[in-house]
């Protein structure tokens, strides 16, 4: 039996208290920087432009030499290769602008007549044309610290010569299976009665990749304390360690006393269902979470505690994706525990997904995403509204 | 001058009625499957699980054994290596069922006294004991065509034994940057005046893996009527060619009527602001989007017509994520023109972000997302709520 079940809110709270985000930066080329977080504010080396362009395509043009042009009483300019003096020079949008030219002259406002052109509109000076620095000046602030860097963003870094550029590192998230009782995922060996094939820890590796950690995919250990507190050791270079199993009040769940007795327990035993069993720690400054061996436990507290931390540790702010429902038939909770109730989503209802345990990952198949019911509710009828988050 | 323009929605339509979802299927890896999508209905090659097992930590009993137990009323059972005949076995969850047990009675309805344990609860046959394929039946069908793969699924996949999955072949995006002017990014070389770095293809590239494509980036080539024929010539093979530049109706905007001259223009020119010069057409049955060169047209551009194209294309159902906001300025818009306004989203609040021109790629650095305002809408203004699509 566990002593004493946390609730869900405040057993969270007391893992981000002991944590932080990772400082440490790195320099990534810009065409592998997609979705990394800048760890410095970014400037730009350059002008951009870096020269006076023409914006439309037209005549190059001194902007003087239109001055009381109309439609009635048009100006005269000779083709030439530089502007100014009653010259113009053709040009695309995006040219240099040529030597004498301060504006562009649109080819609706032209009247091309052989090698003269009748400008048919007055234009000041910079009309249609780009400024050197227009877009973006020499040392002006362009992106911040922070920034979850997205394909304009990189295009636009690229644009202004720069080729790579500093991001934190992603939280390192050693991933550590344990239980005596399973194999390997993939190996092509039967299984004998007793034995499952451990999968957990190949969900948990990619939802730390998903929520911008870098997982790094340990051997499965097998239930021996000493066994598993050597394994916590070899990997407290991480910056986060995910133990899989191992964490119920069983004889052999050993991985919660461990990190009592090489660090500290903060928590064993939440208010979640299914979850219940999580257990949260600090081994050497770095948290632990043991995640139930349950597949659909594991994913409940996968969703309400290692996301929020590892996209913490990552400077990420996204937050869960959520589309509100109705739903299709009654949710029933636990009281006093935050319910993780899985749902099928379609055409803006919620299906309630009727499971007889926490093992039952068919259960997550089907499901679209999940209802959390909060400890003080008891369930939610056929007919609410409710916030269904969506399973990445 | 573009001779008619076409609205968005119509053009889209032509494009997607020309075109359709990749139907080859290729097997991969499941630790390779996460967001690929299968192209055929997956049912259970086994019974998992395959064994009777515990669902409980305690004792596994014959439910016969315990008729009539209750607190004030125990009978009393020898502990041993199989159960039945007054004969029980400790049992882990998960454990597999010992020799002649078909329940599992619970430590709280235990009274443990040496080697014998009184069971103080009557048990009705499988109480606490899962039985075969209970989570997943032989030959049951798990997951549909066309379900798109996330790490529960994988994992579930993974615990059935599977290693591998077929899924959908990602569509073949084929990347051609054009235009004289441009030099590839990334390069050390100083820019000479007219010259500038191409980098929409990084942007264009970047959004078709998010969307479910395969890139195939490919060189720039100059503003050569022959030379963009060759590019589209070559990579028919693709199953989608994004040509970025060379769309507007200038002298040197081949693109468009290459198009024409190698297959079928379906569009020249949308009334969409920014992306009026996108074109839209069809060669040897593939579907060629021609995205303006100016980089926030071509943003545009992706989100309204490529977004949608490459989504059919990988069979995928995801719709652009949106947040309501509320407007914290007017946004103008250009009647008769579907418009793409970049805003910047802070706590529910959009802002709108003011630009002079589609080249102001910086502006999209600031912007968070972007509002469409419809053909037939005048703006939208300060204080009203807004649908926001977040730029990813």
């Amino acid at each position: 039996m566990f002593k004493e079940l946390a609730a869900a809110s405040g057993a969270l709270k007391a893992l981000l208290d002991r944590s932080g985000p990772v400082t440490i930066s790195e320099a990534v080329h810009l065409a592998a920087a997609r979705g990394r977080v800048l760890s410095e504010d970014l400037t730009s080396p350059v002008n951009h432009p870096a020269f006076e362009r023409a914006a439309m395509d037209g005549y190059a043009v001194s902007a003087a030499d239109t001055r009381g042009a109309t439609p009635l009483a048009p100006v005269l300019l000779n083709i030439d290769e530089v502007a100014g003096g009653g010259r113009c020079v053709p040009v695309r949008t995006g040219m240099a602008a040529p030597q004498g030219a301060d504006a562009v002259l649109m080819k609706e406002d032209a009247i091309v007549r052989g090698r003269e052109v009748e400008a048919t509109a007055e234009l000041h000076p910079y009309k249609n044309m780009a400024a050197v620095g227009e877009d973006v000046g020499r040392g002006e602030k362009i992106l911040n610290e922070g920034h979850r860097l997205r394909p304009p963003d990189i295009a636009l870094l690229a644009s202004l010569g720069l080729s790579t550029v500093r991001v934190f590192e992603r939280p390192k998230v050693a991933i550590i299976p344990t239980g005596s009782e399973l194999v390997p995922p993939f190996s092509a060996k039967e299984l004998k009665p007793g034995e499952a094939r451990e999968t957990n820890s190949l969900m948990i590796g990619m939802y730390a990749e998903i929520w911008g950690g870098s997982a790094r995919m340990k051997n499965l250990v097998r239930d021996d304390p000493r066994l598993i507190g050597e394994a916590i050791a070899e990997n407290l270079d991480a910056d986060l360690i995910l133990i899989s199993g191992g964490t119920s009040v069983g004889d052999q769940d050993y991985a919660p006393p461990i990190l009592a007795e090489m660090g500290e327990l903060l928590v064993h035993g939440v208010r979640i269902t299914p979850g219940k069993p999580t257990a949260l720690g600090i081994v050497d400054n770095k948290p632990v979470i043991c995640l139930p061996g349950y597949p659909v436990a594991a994913l409940a507290a996968l969703y309400i505690f290692a996301r929020p931390l590892i996209t913490m540790m990552a400077s990420r702010t996204d937050l869960p994706r959520t589309v509100p429902a109705k739903l299709a038939g009654k949710i029933a909770s636990r009281p006093g525990y935050l319910t993780f109730a899985r749902v099928a989503l379609e055409g803006g209802v919620a299906t309630p997904i009727m499971t007889t345990g926490a093992g039952i990952l068919s259960s997550v198949a089907r499901a679209d995403g999940y209802v959390l019911v909060a400890e003080e509710v008891e369930g939610r009828e056929k007919g609410e509204m409710v916030e269904v988050n969506l399973i990445e």
